[in-house]
């Protein structure tokens, strides 16, 4: 595909593009960036989805970098990390096998998630933790929306409880080992599939 | 689980056990480790699935660690691995936090694959690669057999051509991105994951 990125290159404004971070909060170059991250994608024939992963909580750069390459692949509309400093990680690159080029990455820091869920919210959204609580859906059952935000938990801590209640829901993974759990890269690209498969199901039932 | 794990420790014979490795093809004392495998299993409310993860093309301690731990959370019945050193490696120990310990790792070797992959045929597995063909089925829309055996690919050359003509099927995952494809540990455990859940679904329709 190297000539195909090459024509991509030379049609679009690239160069704020390269910066590869939508800085939120900043409206208008914000706004800029994803146009031109969505044009970029479209000329190269490729179709976003409406779904957003966030990562903020996520501290091992090794678990960031396989769900930029996961989210990249599904064609997520962003990664939202907590720190830009990540992507110059080498595990991270190592991990991302550059997908950071092709897929919008937006810093929201750990203290500024309630404020940005909230803004998700009224964007429509519906936010989504995954995390094993009593009140959890069980993946098997749950029905993504189409506009769907995917709160991930810390490697040790899951979500904290004061974001929990920020939650409009949160599903789980069945898990029928004696390990207690999934690695949250893996927990993240179950669920990512989870809504690639469904909205596939969806587009085909109507065609 | 501690108590849990006290409790099956103390009913079963277990120095066989902790070798971890039931060697293919020493039928009478695989045979024996396999079961006593199964019985820890079920005295711990574990249960086992017909699904056999083949991992012996796959090079990376990380990834082989990853889908240890996988596919003991989704309670496959064996995870096959291209040689017994692996489990030493202090990069397979990280990423499969002693998943080993609950289940069974069966060595078979690159050059065994064939005799291997037939006599599982001859056992009733379906033989599925997971393998971008001409005639791969979409993950979307295969539906798992009970008996399925996942043959991965290699991190760098995938299936060779010698491997793909042993195979009942292949399945390939609908990839949207830039990015060419998804980690080898990441489709595995989106193929063990989609076997789960229809494994799942079959047996809350049989209630």
């Amino acid at each position: 595909t190297g000539s195909h990125l090459a024509e991509a290159d030379s049609q679009t404004e690239w160069t704020d593009v390269q910066k590869k971070i939508i800085p939120w909060k900043n409206s208008t170059p914000s706004l800029d960036l994803e146009t031109a991250f969505q044009d970029r994608a479209a000329k190269l024939g490729k179709s976003n989805s409406r779904l957003i992963v966030v990562a903020s909580l996520i501290d091992k750069p090794t678990n960031l970098g396989g769900l930029c390459r996961t989210s990249e692949i599904f064609g997520a509309s962003a990664l939202v990390v907590g720190s830009l400093h990540y992507i110059q990680d080498k595990q991270f690159q190592h991990l991302s096998v550059s997908a950071e080029q092709w897929l919008p990455l937006v810093e929201v820091k750990p203290s500024q998630l309630v404020d940005y869920l909230q803004q998700k919210k009224t964007e429509g959204y519906t936010i989504i933790g995954v995390e094993q609580t009593a009140k959890s859906f069980d993946l098997t059952e749950y029905c993504f929306p189409e506009k769907s935000l995917l709160l991930l938990g810390n490697e040790h801590e899951g979500i904290p409880a004061n974001l929990i209640h920020h939650l409009d829901v949160c599903v789980e993974i069945p898990q029928q080992g004696i390990i207690r759990s999934l690695n949250v890269h893996v927990s993240g690209a179950l669920l990512i599939w989870e809504y690639t498969r469904q909205q596939v199901i969806k587009q085909k039932q109507q065609q």
